[in-house]
């Protein structure tokens, strides 16, 4: 390397029967353990939560924004005049802003994709824009994110072999404009992102392809869009060990307990997903026994602690029938005491997962888990 | 008194110009210093905010809670299940509930009031229901609040005087039977309200039959219910001296800073109101430089702090224009900043005013902060 580089990555150690990894990814903005599930902060906040709450209770210290969402509301040069996207949001740890590019094909009306880039409305107010590879380094240069990804195309589930190709190939050479746009190397750290849907062939040159580009993480885009879990399955464990060993590989997307997991044992460090924010404002929430949907009438009465086996600030505090009535009435709180809970569940998933690592008892851990939890696999 | 009662109410100093109270009331859960702005918790939680941040943040320690809400959901039975209120929504400090009264006229359906009690349809789901005095004791004394406020009608305003005169002779029947009823007065604190509406000779006669009774407290219901404000002086400056001076008066509903500054001076002790936590989730924040609606464009470039003379966390922490973006994007957080805030300001202010008449200058305080917060009077 010839400058400082704005991510080192470390792999501590690896569990004797799976390979998975246990690392450190050294950031801008402090150190972070993988495997880590990062919650995700749409529009620069996760939502219903403070930077405290992230810190202390969900103990977190690598969350993800949207670029997307930021470009649109409250813009990226707002960001910027604020001092950046950490001094905007009071978040004094890591950033992960992905590209655009996956909201600009799922959430955005009338899109039209060029060699150029991609010209889309708002799905606010719907309003015209157009971004192309460079405008997405620029935003992200702007919002000042310690890792960004490469402007990309998922392709849809379901596409046809010469579409992902075509697809693929145009990510490709988008992850080199990428590249050589960033300049500001030292500070935000550029993955590129492997596609290629569910065609193994396409999946390994895109991999070759991007790691000529040498990028200093690689994440794997594309999966876990709506197909079987064998599927999802079968490109994950023949995708990730394409990837070099000394690099940290994100799995972009991912948030169910199996999905982590199985994840981890196929090589990856990196997970992220709106799953338990999401849930927790419907009144679900994940726990060592199984998901619990809080508005049922079972909980009414109940006034043990949501799940046993954690130690979250929800879990400490207040009672299952306390939540359920915070729900019933649509309080504010409710959705807070779930996202903290939830958020800390995958948290400390992670964390047993490392230890499991540490302890080489990692597939030990995973059927213990599974059979708690209640999974049939 | 034969035996330990629950609240005891110590004045502690008064204002030379003016008399307002500096006084501490003893209760089950804790000291509490008056004059006290007490938050809403209406459905056993204070909108948005967790008990440690109205214990860390607002700095309160007496909240309000409504028992006509708690009686539909989720029912003083399950509270009382629950082993209480406080152990319900995990609040270790005290707890003022109302008597259901207002609620049953102000938001029920098809009311029916009879010398017995009053007959209403839930605003919930259209059930009917039916409380009296002794049933309004029922449901506070289930739900273990440190103060109990008895069972009244609060006439609207405009009623014609034979009207406000039944209704506050009723009123007074209602009191003797609230406090027949009530045995538990070694844990919980009974008040009786005054009524009578805006004629001062049925204020009087109100009072005086309530002081026969010998409550441990006293509140003023039935205005600030929507009259100009020179009616709401007038009846405030005449009733509250009507109120002994040895126990705390509490006038309920009032949550503007000068309607609580002008309640001191006239003699007030207690006051709460939705007020503050409400103008919250709408985007509206109280500052020492009046009131600021955070969804107005002139905040959208201003990296400036909410209000430079809070000492609260959302001022400590985030500028007007990432609240503004958060409450432009709907999320959540917003709500719990401007709450946060709001309440503090609220609290706060009631600190400033017992340190004005810790130092005699009530007035001169009062005159100053008119004069930055912009009011005219």
């Amino acid at each position: 390397m010839e400058k400082n580089e704005a991510l080192k990555f470390e792999v501590i150690k690896k569990d004797k029967k799976t390979g998975a990894r246990l690392s450190v990814l050294h950031l801008p903005h402090g150190d972070v353990e993988a495997p880590v599930f990062m919650p995700v902060g749409t529009q620069a906040t996760v939502k219903s939560m403070t930077p405290e709450e992230l810190k202390n209770e969900v103990k977190t210290s690598l969350i993800l924004s949207n670029t997307y969402h930021l470009y649109l509301r409250p813009g990226h040069e707002l960001i910027k005049e604020a001092g950046g996207l950490h001094k905007f949001m009071n978040w004094d740890r890591n950033i992960l802003t992905d590209s655009g590019g996956f909201q600009v094909f799922s959430l955005s009306d009338m899109r039209k994709i060029t060699e150029e880039g991609v010209e889309f409305k708002s799905h606010i107010d719907g309003s015209k824009h157009f971004i192309s590879p460079e405008k997405s380094m620029e935003i992200q240069n702007f919002l000042g994110s310690d890792i960004m990804m490469a402007f990309d195309e998922c392709a849809p589930y379901g596409a046809s072999r010469k579409y992902v190709e075509d697809s693929m190939n145009m990510t490709t050479r988008w992850a080199k404009r990428c590249k050589d746009y960033h300049k500001n190397t030292e500070n935000q750290a550029l993955f590129g992102i492997v596609q290629g849907g569910f065609y193994k062939d396409l999946r390994k040159q895109s991999a070759e392809d991007l790691i000529k580009l040498d990028f200093p993480g690689y994440a794997i885009g594309g999966i876990s869009v709506g197909e079987p879990k064998e599927e999802f399955l079968d490109i994950l464990r023949y995708t990730a060990p394409l990837l070099p060993e000394d690099k940290p590989r994100y799995l972009m997307g991912v948030g169910t307990p199996d999905y982590l997991i199985e994840a981890v044992i196929a090589g990856v460090d990196m997970c992220d997903c709106v799953l338990p924010t999401r849930m927790a404002r419907n009144g679900s929430a994940l726990t060592h026994y199984g998901k619990l949907n809080m508005l049922n009438a079972c909980h009414e009465h109940d006034f043990t602690t949501l799940d046993k086996d954690c130690d979250c600030y929800t879990c400490k505090n207040y009672t299952r029938a306390y939540i359920r009535h915070l729900f019933k009435t649509q309080e504010i709180l409710g959705a807070r005491l779930l996202s903290i809970h939830n958020l800390r569940f995958l948290v400390k998933l992670m964390e047993d997962v490392r230890q499991a690592i540490r302890d080489d008892c990692l597939l030990e851990f995973r059927d213990s888990f599974y059979k708690k939890y209640g999974y049939e696999d």
